[in-house]
């Protein structure tokens, strides 16, 4: 249905740039795998100018001008609403990868491999001064972008940042989605410290071999239906899900003091793994076959990682594959898996946090960056607004600590400005995606608990990753729970499991 | 000294355009070692379209009419002695590449993934009259090429493939190597039999655990000078040296039954890795700083593998890393090893064949496929001209068993007519490359043994890695042992090892 035919050329020569551009991409995102999971440190400077090359390459087809015209012409061509929806996600990488100067973009790229390689080393010495002036090159990189984005896209510059990760979205709903949060999250968040500050809770006794941890994940992952077939789990310092829809390539971390961290990781991006694994399988080269945002995405890590991961049934399920990895052991106990797993601390670390408490991380940072790119304040201001932000979400004191503080992550040295909302919309959204699924599917929580995950996993398949982009954000949300995002459903996921558990 | 200047604006956009080549074969080269090494099944047809799309644009950088410009003007400029033995590099690459059609390039690629990917399951089903068709279309392939490769070199069809991986190379010499190899060999051959009869020889006692195996491959590497900081040694079915000089990707195989296959195999792919992390380290990007020619490659492997790997001063070093690795056993004691490493046994597979017979298995593919090319026999004729190969050269009757005859090498299948012959030149070479040594330093065989590898290494180094392409292949030779190649090195050491030890 998204093939072009003799009667729309235009289209079609399109649908062939586009693919060998999925070409080209599956060679950089297996190379950018490479770099984090198994290069060693002597490839670096080979490797980065190969992929500057291919960078050049990639910027050079998506800037071609055949496609300004092309795209001009598809429109007026006789699609049906399949290469109409693939044209429109066309238009949009198209106008993404136009909007900027190649100049900027060149900038971009050393700007911020300079801050990110400085960043590294300047992290763990706790060196803000040292990081200030990389980090102002970003900044001013990043304002100049959404400038030019803005003026395209005709909206505020934060808003054309944040639209590259999350099209359609803009501060004015954010603000609204987290004006509510910071209603009622901090009250939650000591209601829930309280209650659970009675309860025992045993710590898992290791060390937990590399060996066991590996193998508990893989078992984990079967449970989820990961496709080994087109896919593996490796390891990397930063965790993440990478490589091409037909080779999903998920990376964990091991430490042997500890084995949730490992396991929750593996099952967080087994939801972005399938999510890619799933996406239509008859035009992945095609953009309408790509996931449709950064928040959808983060819906499906979080769908699995915490409305799965940390569901009693699922626990119920983990646990025997727990003891059979490690041994039986008190911590093994189900309510005290479960109580380990949805335990509220709060943290320094957003990477680190649980569920209730990791909206403060990202409002913070939104605030943060947020005023940034708009010009309200510079990046000397961030460590005060910073330790007033922790100061009130979770009664932190952050001062002088840069390096669990505005340094922890690395998006702002890489100018990812606009991804963090992403994170919390994700989250809201996966609340959405299992109340839908309670609401359609009869006695899902029985289900689950007896090893049944079809009704969940069967619902996202349907509902989110078949769909790739065929539909904008909220009517994809509306066709699959009939409204679009509504952040009542996360309220109502945290209360339930956190203060009537 | 490589670089351009102002006074040579052709011979610079050369150099420029090579190295973007050089970028984009770095990602090709990656890919193709995740290929071989981790990717999942799954992710095969996405790969391949991938890296046509790769190897498409390659060839349009290759065959860019501005090269043909460029390489006559800079043949006018001031060039230096390495400026021009680059350029004359160049020129190779570009003719090489520019020789063939375009629809002779994709029928290759079609004729060889369809006879390689049916090859896979026909070769354990020994489906001889399956693999015909197929390899008959590859033979076709092959033949055109060396019509059109012949015409442009001015050379013989089968001297036009061998050209490829073994530059100035010709039929003439090799019949007259392996003409003189023909007189003594086979007699040697048995007569190392009839010495070793009588001998004990106790077998290691298995199993040899993965992790062990892995541990000792990389002591004897770290032995061997390798540099893990640009490296790395993985698993995969068919060991290779793959990656790129500055992140050189090797990989063994390992079974727990048996732990030599993997040493051995890891310390050849290791003298393949070291030559290319020593070429010229300022150049890399240029031709002239690529290893000189496949022979010279497989002379550095058995190098390693058989000159220092069977050395009985260098298994001395061995011994004590394989009692660590294994626990003591009466296998491991230093002569028994010794006797291991040099046991020479007739047998139908190459890649598993000893020292003394593996040049029978290359004479008998290489008289095979230079009539095959210049169409004096047909695929029809290869099994009974095998037999009769097999049964003269080993004394091994092969008649039906075409799995382990002439379905047995990837290299048919693949056609790559004309590399056979590097195996065996490179273990001429690499004989003359010690006996070399031996001549240059004091003491060699007693420094070896006593741990020191230096004065060996460091010639080939000096010699052989950092020359790259400087100079053609004979004057390579002269100017590190003061001659062309000389077969009587090879037949001097094994009658050295093998008759007197």
């Amino acid at each position: 249905m998204m093939q072009p035919s003799d009667a729309t050329p235009a289209y079609g020569r399109l649908y062939r740039a586009f693919e060998r551009l999925h070409r080209f991409e599956h060679l950089q995102q297996i190379v950018y795998w490479d770099r984090a999971a198994v290069m060693p440190e002597g490839g670096t400077q080979a490797r980065s100018a190969a992929l500057s090359e291919l960078a050049a390459l990639l910027h050079q087809h998506r800037t071609d001008p055949a496609l300004k015209a092309d795209l001009a012409q598809a429109e007026q061509e006789d699609l049906n609403d399949w290469q109409r929806a693939n044209l429109r996600e066309m238009r949009r990488e198209w106008r993404s990868a136009n909007a900027l100067p190649e100049a900027l973009v060149q900038r971009r790229q050393q700007a911020t491999a300079a801050c990110e390689h400085a960043w590294r080393s300047q992290r763990p010495a706790n060196d803000w001064a040292g990081f200030l002036p990389n980090l102002r090159q970003v900044v001013q990189v990043a304002r100049d972008e959404a400038q030019y984005l803005s003026q395209d896209l005709g909206v505020r510059p934060y808003d054309a940042l944040m639209d590259r990760y999350e099209p359609g979205m803009r501060c004015e709903q954010v603000d609204q989605l987290f004006g509510d949060l910071q209603q009622w999250l901090p009250g939650l968040i000591r209601q829930v410290q309280a209650r659970q500050a009675g309860r025992a809770l045993i710590t898992p006794q290791g060390p937990f071999s590399v060996e066991a941890q590996r193998a508990l994940c893989a078992k984990v992952m079967d449970l989820l239906g990961f496709d080994w077939q087109r896919g593996r789990l490796d390891v990397s310092t930063h965790p993440f899900s990478g490589g091409v829809p037909e080779d999903v390539r998920l990376t964990t971390r091991y430490r042997t003091d500890e084995f949730l961290g490992s396991l929750m990781g593996a099952i967080h991006e087994t939801g972005h793994g399938r999510y890619e694994q799933m996406r239509p399988r008859d035009w992945l080269a095609q953009p309408a076959s790509a996931a449709r945002s950064m928040a959808i995405h983060e819906s499906q890590s979080l769908s699995f990682e915490m409305q799965l991961g940390c569901h009693p049934g699922f626990v119920g399920l983990m646990a025997p594959l727990i003891r059979q990895a490690f041994g039986d052991q008190p911590a093994f106990e189900l309510g005290n898996l479960q109580r380990l797993l949805t335990r509220v601390t709060p943290g320094l670390i957003r990477v680190d946090a649980d569920e209730v408490t990791y909206p403060a991380h990202v409002i913070i940072r939104y605030g943060i960056e947020r005023r940034l790119i708009e010009g309200e304040i510079e990046v000397e201001d961030i460590p005060a607004l910073w330790d007033e932000g922790m100061a009130h979400w979770l009664g932190l004191d952050t001062r002088g600590n840069f390096k669990d503080g505005p340094m922890q992550d690395v998006h702002w040295p890489e100018a990812l400005f606009g991804y963090f909302p992403c994170y919390t919309l994700g989250a809201m959204y996966a609340a959405q995606w299992l109340a839908t699924v309670r609401q359609q599917v009869a006695d899902v929580d029985a289900r689950i608990a007896a090893g049944d995950l079809q009704p969940v996993l069967g619902w996202l398949q349907h509902h989110i990753w078949e769909q790739g982009s065929l539909w904008p954000t909220d009517e994809l949300a509306r066709r699959a729970s009939g409204q679009a995002l509504n952040p009542a459903f996360y309220r109502a996921h945290l209360e339930a499991r956190y203060l009537r558990d």
